[in-house]
C-alpha cells in the first residue's frame, strides 16, 4: 500500500467533468479533507467555477471548509441524501444543486442497488475517497468518528482513495462494520441489545481499487454544541415526566428502552435531563449521533452502553473523550447509517425516538424538510427511520419561533404541515414547552384537540381551536369528518406569515 | 373445552356497553359471524342503538353483514386500524365513530405495548371472538382463509369465545404462526425467502381465558373481484416492460424478488400480465392478501411460493381452491399481519411493492386515505408496510376517475396531496395508462417534469406543467426553489372540482 502514498496535486485528473464522487464522513465527522481542499484550491485557481462540477454522496453531512467550499465553486451538480450549510443550502434553493434526500438508512442500500449510478456506464461511483484513522495490516480500513455510508460507498467505488489523519487517535476497536449483502441473500441483523457486535473491527477494501493513500494533517472542523435554555428545558420536563409515568404504568421498564435522540438543543436538554436524578438506570442508546451530552450521561453514571453512527463532539468533547477513552470506548460501539438507523432493528429494541421538525399539524403529521413546503433545510435525515419504527415516537418543538419583526411569529403547530415527512401514522407524542399531547390511539378529531390544547402556543391556541371547529363543523355537514380540513384556507397562516411577517392571522374567512 | 359449548344468546351478558372487543379476520375472511350477529340481532330488537357501543379492533376488515351492520346499528363507537363497507365509512366520516387508522404491521404491536387499552382498569381487550376452522387436541386455534391480529387480540384478551366454522374445510397445515414478545425480549423474524417457516401451525390459546365455543356454519361472504379494463391492462403493460428492462440491466434476477401486489383490477392485471408469457420464471410472491388472480398465477407454472395474511378469493375462487387443494396448499403460508406487513422482511427480501393510491402529486408524494384531505375511505393499510421498505415501491393508478359530470374530471396527479400517507422519499415509480415515471435518484423538480410528462392525462398535462413552472420561476426567485409550490393556490384544482365538478381550471392566477 506505501507504493500508493501520493501528492494531493497529482489526483486532478481523477476528478474529471461529471464524475461522481462520494466522501465517507457523517454529521461532519470522519470526512476527507485533503483531496476535496486540493480540487477546490485547483478550481478556485484556475478559475474552473462551473466547469468542475460532480455527484457527490456522503452518508450525511460533511465539513463546512469541504462541501460548503464545494457548492461556493459550483462544483456541485447533485448532491443526496443530507447536507449542512449556507453554501449549499442556497445552490440547492436556487437551483444550481440537484438534491435528493433519502432516509439514512435506505440511501446505502439504493445505492447498493444501483439506483444512483444506473445511466452510468461503469454503474459505479467513479471515486471515493475515504478517511481512515489507521489502517490495518490487510489494508482494511479503520474509519474514525463515523461510519456512515463508508462500506457502501467502498463497495460501490470504482477506485478508492484513501486519507489517512494522523492529526487523531487511531480509533480501532471502536467500531461494528457490517457489508450490504443484495436480496436474495440478505440475512437478519442479528443484534439483540445496542452491545451486541455483529461485524468487523474494519472495513475490509479490495487492494485493487485503491489507487492513492494520502496523509490528512487536521482534525474534523466541529462546532460547540447547541446550549439549553428554558424553552428546552421545559420541553425535556415535560418529556421526563411522560417516561416516568410510562415506567409507573409498566409500559417501559425503568431502565426504559434504547433512546434515539437527534441534535440540537431539545435533545441536549433531554440527554441532560436523563442524566439528573436517579429516575432512570442502566440506560441504553441506540441513536444516530452523539453530541457531548452522551459523555455527561455517562459520567453521571446511569448510560451503560451506546451505539450510533457518528460521535459529532465539539472541539472540548473530543479533547475530553480521548482523555477518557478507558472509560468510554467498553461503553461504544460505532455502526454503519445502514444499521444504525435500522428500521429492522429499531422496532426489535422498541427504541424511544425523539426528533425536531420544521413544524408539526393538529393532526400529528409533521414537516422535517422543507419551509413554506419548498425550501429545503439539511433534508430528511434518520427522523423517518426512527419515528417510523420506534416504540414511543416524539416530536419536541419549541411551540413557536421569532419571525423577523414578531418574536412569537411563527407557530410550529400549524392546521396543515406544507410538507409532510413524518404522518399521523407515524407520532405518538408531540411535546413543546407548553406541555406534551399524548395522541396514542386517538381518532384525528380527537388528536386535534389534545395536541392544540396541550401544545400551542397561548397566541395561536384560539386561532387553531377555531380553524378545527369551523372545518370540524363544515366536513361534518357534508359528511367528510374523519379529519376536518378547510383545504381553500388552510395555508393561510403561512400567507400571513409570508405578507405580514407574523401567523397571527384575525380570522379565518376567505 | 367441550364444556363450553354455548348458544350465542347466552352470551349477550359478556357485551356491556363500553365494551372493547376484538375479531378475528382480515379483509373480509376468517371473521367471526354467529356473535356479531347475535349481538346486532339483540340490539334491533330490542331498540338498543346507540345504547350499546363497543369499541372494536379488527387486523383489518371484516364481513359486511357483521361490521356494516353494527356501525347501521350505531353500536362502534371506535373502530381501528382498517375497515370496508358504507354504513362504517359513513359512521365515520360523520363524526359517530372515532377511526384511526395505523400500519397494519404495526397496529398488533402497539395494542401488546398496551396504546390501546391504557385508559382501562384491566387493560385488556374485554372480549376476542375468534373463528377457527379446526381447533387442536390441546386447545390451540386454526384460523380459517387469515391470520391478521389474532396473534395478539388473543395475548391481549381477557375473554376468548371461538367459533368454530363447519362450513368450511379445516385449514391445518396453511399456517405459520408467530406470537408477538415485547422489548428487549424481542427475537428477529429469521425469514430468508416466503417459504420460510418460523413459527406453529395453531395459534396457542390459554384454556382459562376461553368462555364459550359456539358453532359457526356459514362461510366468509366475499364478492367477485373487480375485473381488467382496458386502463388497469395498459398500466400492468407499462410496469411488465420496466420489470424487463430492470432484469435486463442486472437489477432484479430473471425470477424476480418476491411480489406485493394489492386489491383491486390494477393488482389483478399486474398479477395476470406476470402469469402470461414467460418473462418471468419462478416468482414468489410475498404479499398482505391473495385474490383470484393469483390462483391463475400459480395455474399458469410460473409461481413457485406464495405467502400472505389473508386469502381473499371470490365465491368462485375458494371453490377452486378448495378442489385443488392439494395442489396449492403446499406452495401457501399465510403469517399474522406483523410478519406479512413487517418492514424487517420486506426490506430483507427486497420485496417489489405495488398499491393503488387516492391522488399522487409531481413530487411523488402520495394520498392512500383521504378524500379532499378529510374524507376517509379505508384506511392506510399495509401500504406504507410495504412502499417505505421495498426494493422497488411503485404507485399506480389511472391517470384521472370520472367525477358526475366529467368523466375525466378528477386528476390522480395533482400538485400537492391533500393527505400524505407516502412520502416522496419512500416511491420509486408512478405509473399510469398514459405511462411510467421511473423517479429513482431524481432532484424533486426533475421528478416533476418526468411524472407530468409520463403519467399524466393529456387533458391535465398543460395545466400541471403551468403549476409547476408558475411556482419554479416564482421559488426560485425567492431561493426556495428545492420543491417549488405555489401554496395558496396548491389545491385550486381540487376546488374547481368541489363548486364545479372537474378540477380543469382555466389558468392558476389566485
Amino acid at each position: 500500500m506505501l507504493n500508493k502514498l501520493s501528492k494531493t496535486s497529482d489526483l486532478i485528473d481523477l476528478f474529471p467533468n461529471g464524475a461522481s464522487v462520494g466522501w465517507s464522513g457523517f454529521t461532519g465527522v470522519g470526512y476527507p479533507k485533503k483531496v476535496p481542499t486540493a480540487l477546490a484550491d485547483h478550481v478556485e485557481k484556475n478559475k474552473l467555477q462551473g466547469k468542475l462540477k460532480y455527484s457527490l454522496f456522503v452518508g450525511a453531512s460533511s465539513g463546512a471548509e469541504t462541501e460548503n467550499r464545494w457548492a461556493r465553486l459550483d462544483m456541485i451538480e447533485r448532491r443526496s441524501p443530507h447536507q449542512v450549510g449556507k453554501e449549499i443550502a442556497k445552490g440547492i434553493n436556487e437551483g444550481r444543486i440537484h438534491f435528493f434526500d433519502k432516509h439514512l438508512s435506505m440511501f446505502p442500500v439504493d445505492l447498493m442497488y444501483g439506483y444512483y449510478t444506473k445511466d452510468k456506464p461503469n454503474k459505479k461511483i467513479d471515486v471515493v475517497i475515504v478517511e481512515a484513522s489507521a489502517i490495518t495490516e490487510d489494508g482494511g480500513i479503520i474509519p474514525g468518528a463515523s461510519v456512515g455510508a463508508s462500506p457502501e460507498l467502498i463497495q460501490m467505488a470504482d477506485k478508492i482513495i484513501i486519507e489517512v489523519n494522523t492529526a487523531m487517535p487511531s480509533f480501532e476497536g471502536l467500531h461494528d462494520i457490517t457489508m450490504t449483502d443484495l436480496p436474495p441473500r440478505r440475512k437478519p441483523y442479528l443484534i439483540m441489545s445496542p452491545e451486541d457486535r455483529i461485524g468487523t473491527a474494519h472495513i475490509p477494501v479490495d487492494p485493487e481499487k485503491v489507487v492513492a493513500i494520502v496523509e490528512s494533517d487536521y482534525p474534523d472542523q466541529t462546532q460547540g454544541n447547541a446550549p439549553e435554555d428554558d424553552t428546552s428545558r421545559a420541553i425535556a420536563a415535560h418529556l421526563i415526566e411522560f417516561l416516568k409515568h410510562e415506567v409507573a404504568q409498566d409500559r417501559l421498564p425503568k431502565s426504559l428502552l434504547p433512546i434515539q435522540s437527534g441534535i440540537g438543543n431539545i435533545a441536549n436538554a433531554v440527554v441532560g435531563g436523563l442524566a439528573h436524578g436517579n429516575n432512570f438506570d442502566k440506560l441504553k442508546v441506540w441513536t444516530e449521533v452523539l453530541q457531548d451530552s452522551f459523555l455527561d450521561l455517562f459520567d453521571s453514571g446511569h448510560l451503560d452502553f451506546a451505539t450510533a453512527t457518528s460521535i459529532r463532539f465539539s472541539p472540548d468533547g473530543f479533547k475530553r473523550f480521548y482523555d477518557g477513552w478507558e472509560n468510554y470506548a467498553g461503553k461504544l460501539l460505532l455502526r454503519s447509517q445502514q444499521v444504525s438507523n435500522s428500521p429492522e432493528i429499531i422496532r426489535r429494541l422498541g427504541v424511544i425516538g425523539m426528533n425536531t421538525p420544521v413544524e408539526v399539524d393538529i393532526y400529528a403529521h409533521a414537516n422535517s424538510t422543507c419551509v413554506m413546503g419548498s425550501r429545503m433545510l439539511n433534508g430528511l435525515g434518520g427522523s423517518a427511520d426512527f419515528l417510523r419504527s420506534a416504540k414511543i415516537s416524539v416530536m419536541h418543538t419549541p411551540s413557536t419561533r421569532p419571525s423577523k419583526t414578531d418574536p412569537t411569529g411563527v407557530s410550529c403547530i400549524v392546521p396543515m404541515c406544507t410538507h409532510v415527512d413524518q404522518t399521523e401514522h407515524d407520532l405518538d407524542v408531540v411535546v413543546t414547552e407548553q406541555g406534551l399531547a399524548d395522541v396514542r390511539g386517538l381518532s384525528p378529531r380527537e388528536r386535534a384537540r389534545v395536541i392544540i390544547n396541550k401544545t400551542a402556543h397561548p397566541d395561536y391556541k384560539p386561532i387553531l381551536l377555531d380553524y378545527f371547529e369551523r372545518a370540524e363543523y363544515e366536513c361534518l355537514k357534508k359528511g367528510w369528518g374523519h379529519e376536518p380540513h378547510m383545504l381553500w384556507q388552510t395555508f393561510k397562516m403561512h400567507k400571513e406569515l409570508n405578507d405580514h411577517g407574523t401567523m397571527k392571522i384575525k380570522n379565518w374567512d376567505p
